[in-house]
C-alpha cells in the first residue's frame, strides 16, 4: 500500500498531541487498574461485567463478547475461566442454538458490579472526565468518533 | 478517600466521550501492533527503540527506561532480554556508576529503527493524525495535557 514517497514525519505540534494521547492512555489504564485492585478485579474483568450487565438476560454469546471487547476467542475463554472460578460468571449452552455458548452474569457478578461501579465511575471522573470542561469533552468526542469509525472499518478488513 | 455521597453517574454525553476514548485506545493500539508485525516488532519493542534512539549515546539506565515506559523493572527486564536475543539492544554496566545497568541500542537496532520508523509514522498518520483537522488536534492536545499532568502527579504518589 505504501508508495515510495518521502516520509511525512510528524510536526512538533502533531508529535506533542500524539504523545499526550499515548501518555493519557497508558497512565489512565494504569490508574484505573490500580483503583480496581482493592476489589480483586482487573479492568478486563470490569469491562466484561459491564457488557454482560447491559445485555438482555445478562448473557452474551462468547463470540459476540469477544468482538465487543476486541479480544481473541481463546484469550476471552481463559479470561472467562478465571471469572468463572471467582464466581462472577458462568458458561451456559443454549439448546435452541447450536452455535450458542454463552457467558452469563451470576448473582455474585451482579452484586459485585453494584458494589464496584460507583467507585469505578468516581475514578473515571476524578482522573479524566472532571478534568475537562463540557466544551472540551464535546470537542474530544467530535474528534474521536470519526477515528472510531475509521478504525472499526479497518478491523472489518481483517 | 471516598465519602458516602450519591454516585455521580456519567451523563449520556460524558458516557459517549468516555467510550470513544476507550475505543480509540484499544482499536488504535491493535492496529499499530498489526502494522508492526511484518517487521517482527511489538509496540512495546518499538517504544523502547524510540526511547533509546532519542537518548544521549543511544543508551538509558534500566530504571529510567522503566519509568519512561511505565513498566515494572521486572517486566522491562524480560522485554530487554527478548530484544537482546533479537540483537536490537545490549545490556551494559557502567564502571563509574554502581547503580548503572544500561540498555544500549545496537547497530542492528539503529538500522531497524531507520527501516521501520517511516512505516510506523505513516500508520500513525493514516489511523489517527490525518483523520483530524489541525484545529481538532490543537483542541485534543489542550484537553489531554492537563490530564497527563494530573496522572503523572498521581503516579508520584505511589
Amino acid at each position: 500500500m505504501e508508495t515510495e514517497t518521502a516520509t511525512r514525519w510528524l510536526t512538533d505540534d502533531e508529535q506533542t498531541t500524539w504523545r499526550a494521547h499515548l501518555d493519557v492512555n497508558r497512565l489512565l489504564m494504569h490508574q484505573l487498574e490500580r483503583d480496581l485492585q482493592p476489589f480483586g478485579l482487573t479492568l478486563n474483568d470490569y469491562e466484561i461485567l459491564v457488557n454482560l450487565s447491559e445485555s438482555d438476560d445478562l448473557r452474551m454469546r462468547m463470540s459476540d463478547l469477544a468482538a465487543a471487547t476486541l479480544q481473541s476467542k481463546s484469550r476471552l475463554s481463559h479470561q472467562i475461566t478465571r471469572m468463572e472460578n471467582a464466581g462472577l460468571v458462568r458458561r451456559e449452552n443454549c439448546e435452541s442454538d447450536r452455535r450458542g455458548l454463552f457467558a452469563v452474569l451470576t448473582e455474585h457478578g451482579i452484586a459485585t458490579m453494584r458494589r464496584v461501579a460507583p467507585h469505578h465511575v468516581a475514578s473515571v471522573r476524578r482522573h479524566f472526565i472532571d478534568l475537562m470542561s463540557p466544551e472540551a469533552l464535546t470537542g474530544l468526542r467530535d474528534s474521536l468518533l470519526p477515528v472510531v469509525d475509521h478504525l472499526r472499518g479497518q478491523r472489518g478488513k481483517l
